[in-house]
């Protein structure tokens, strides 16, 4: 059972943009700015998608993402497994929590993320150490 | 043959920052920010390796990388091919570079990407649309 610290937890809530990278089955890696992702408890982020296109494929075929982004005390990378939610309790949470929280954005699906890795990013003290 | 456009030409140039994804082997995505890239020409990025731990471990066994950034006018994604240079005139180039803009970066290789395709990654009009 891999954890969220609390560091990692306020670094992400405090991030308005993280970078998801997914890989097609013959390891092609894609990388897009998403907004609308949050923590959903200690082990799992939620990522609501309103326009994946490579994103989406690739998911379908390789469950495996990273996620990384750079705010103002420095970043960190996320790695987990997926499921996704198009029409079951995981999916109209995910509705509910645009509609407060991003009231344009209309989800096509849900993104559950497992993590089940956390990875430092800044040069110091040591690049790419996982602490998590 | 792809060639960059003037348009993600000057956004990747304006960019501080862009994020880096790679894949092992087996489809593990992994993704870094990086700060020391540049346009070496319209088919060429140059990426500068100080701290590439995962990075370089999936370069050396698969050579796709997805590139990303969203800047104050929107964002891009390039993909391309990569070659990793570490005594030769690619990496003496790049240690040139590094000396003049980023001068506490000592390169331990140079990462050079030839351009296979570009994409939008805003919204509109079409998320995710191949440009390049």
């Amino acid at each position: 059972m891999v954890q969220l610290t609390g560091e990692i937890k306020e670094s992400l809530q405090a991030a308005k943009l993280a970078f998801l990278a997914t890989a097609s089955k013959s390891g092609i890696p894609n990388v897009v700015p998403i907004a609308a992702f949050k923590v959903r408890d200690e082990e799992t982020l939620l990522i609501s998608d309103q326009y994946f296109n490579k994103t989406l494929a690739n998911l379908k075929e390789n469950k495996e993402i990273a996620l990384s982004w750079w705010g103002e005390k420095g970043g960190f990378q996320i790695k987990g497994t997926v499921t996704l939610h198009t029409n079951d309790e995981i999916f109209r949470e995910n509705i509910a929590w645009m509609k407060e929280s991003f009231p344009k954005f209309t989800p096509k699906s849900a993104v559950l993320v497992k993590i089940t890795g956390g990875y430092i990013v800044k040069p110091d003290p040591e690049p790419g150490k996982k602490i998590l």
